[in-house]
């Protein structure tokens, strides 16, 4: 995945330009843009109330200069959101809109969370499914990875797939061979034994009966995390961010309270382990068992309490 | 080793900046510094007569600038040369004197092929040995993988090592952060397979034994070579680059031969597959049973011959 989104980097990003990411973007991006290709980081807010505020990216698509870089990461890492039905349309619609004013657009789909989904009426397909052939001046790039995905953490193997309406054979090879170059020169090749153990774990008949369960245990923390939040004391001092998907959710916490003071008091205390970013604390629910997750709630409530007296 | 590589120019190389190179060099460096970095590669010549040109590299160390990046590779790819000790002394001492004179030198080691060598006189350790403590203004970076070394293709794994006289534990320290940040944003980390399988493979009893097993075998391919080239049939049409070690040697071909045309008639008439640059023909002992290495040599003459008549 990083390198994935590294090689889009280096296909798509000139020093000094601009890559628009949600306001709440893993962190890894600035290492990824930033350092190793002198790119800005242009963040577009994310959230309006309890969805997604699609009118802030499309303003900055809309916004001065032709080339846009869109990024969208669904589920979002740190905030585990992905977008219902109705809002993926509205951000097709935007990008939409905006192609036909003539900005010419690349989106990177960072789809690291793929799949994991876990509400009803939650878009379950990648914006890429959408955006692959919406218009000439759209080129969707997907980036993807089994490390999540597959629950293959370690191996180290990522995809990249490119979408543009009307895009010609010659237009594909040219890519193709780009990056392939740009791959050859950065690391060579992927590990040859993860390569072959997934191409193997793929042409197995149990392959989707194991995946399934795999996501059921995520499910199952998920809806344990849904089940804990609804403790009407936390409100005091948290509430969760909007989530419904991936990996993780995120909290913030009310005025007064310095996340990172929480976090720290939250590992050396409680033996609980989080991401501070601003005033929000990342859960990963997904390394959570079920049985240890109203615990862990109930430390950070603690915690909290704690550091209010 | 290819993403050591790129991670040195990451570290080390501004764009526009030169990085000395043999004249002879492994292809893939213009992707990982020229296409990746934005860097220019300034060629010194390699050999000559039968050795190493060590006055050219070293004119090169003191041209014009203070900051200079050179980049040693032995055994070399394509030619498989090592120096001898002698020239070893020879190299170090040219380095030396250009620290001397204030120059700033990092020096990449790219020790790819290290350890197969297979003669009596050649210098067997890296000249990251020598270099890692000769002076203050010597920055020895030393970039090695298992790949060949380990007789392990498609694991993907690397090394980097840094050597400086007088270096601190805070300079160390910053160079391991930036090194892990660079990596970090763009592969995140090795196949965890891989590292793990190499750990295990170091702690067996029978790695040594196993290890020597192999290189055996590659040294009995060098062995063939040697003997092959005594036919003085060749010299009508070619004779060889110096060579003592790593996995390839080269064949100078005569003049009015185009070696790219001769590859073409090898690989269609012969099953012969070989690398042509310029008027060289890179030649793959390494991959080359030694039954099979006479009938490899005389198709090349044989070639050569329908080529001249």
């Amino acid at each position: 995945m990083t390198h994935g989104i590294s090689m889009a980097g280096y296909m798509f990003v000139n020093p000094g330009e601009e890559i628009l990411v949600p306001s709440l973007f893993w962190g890894n991006y600035n290492l990824s843009f930033i350092n190793a290709y002198d790119a800005k980081i242009k963040p577009y807010n994310l959230f309006k109330g309890e969805g997604l505020d699609v009118a802030a990216m499309g303003a900055e698509l809309m916004s001065e200069g032709d080339k846009k870089i869109l990024l969208l990461n669904f589920p979002n890492n740190p905030t585990g959101y992905s977008p219902d039905v109705r809002e993926m349309k509205e951000i097709i619609s935007a990008v939409e809109q905006a192609a036909k004013a003539g900005k010419k657009i690349v989106v990177i789909c960072d789809d690291a969370y793929f799949g994991l989904v876990f509400e009803e009426g939650i878009e379950a397909q990648s914006p890429f499914a959408w955006l692959a052939n919406l218009h000439e001046n759209v080129l969707a790039v997907k980036v993807d990875g089994p490390t999540k995905e597959d629950y293959v953490w370690g191996f180290r193997v990522g995809f990249m797939t490119y979408g543009i309406k009307g895009g010609t054979e010659a237009l594909y090879t040219a890519l193709e061979n780009k990056t392939a170059g740009a791959i050859r020169g950065s690391i060579s090749n992927t590990s040859n034994l993860s390569q072959s153990l997934l191409l193997e774990a793929f042409d197995s008949p149990t392959y989707q009966e194991e995946k399934k369960e795999k996501f059921n245990i995520l499910k199952s923390r998920y809806e344990a995390v849904k089940q804990a939040m609804k403790n009407p004391d936390y409100a005091e001092f948290f509430k969760a961010k909007p989530y419904n998907s991936g990996y993780f959710m995120c909290i913030e916490l009310k005025d007064g309270l310095d996340a990172d003071v929480v976090r720290r008091l939250l590992i050396e205390k409680y033996s609980i382990g989080t991401i501070s970013l601003n005033n929000l604390l990342r859960i990963a629910f997904s390394a959570v068992a079920v049985k240890d997750i109203l615990a862990l709630f109930d430390g950070i409530y603690s915690a909290c309490k704690e550091l209010t007296v």
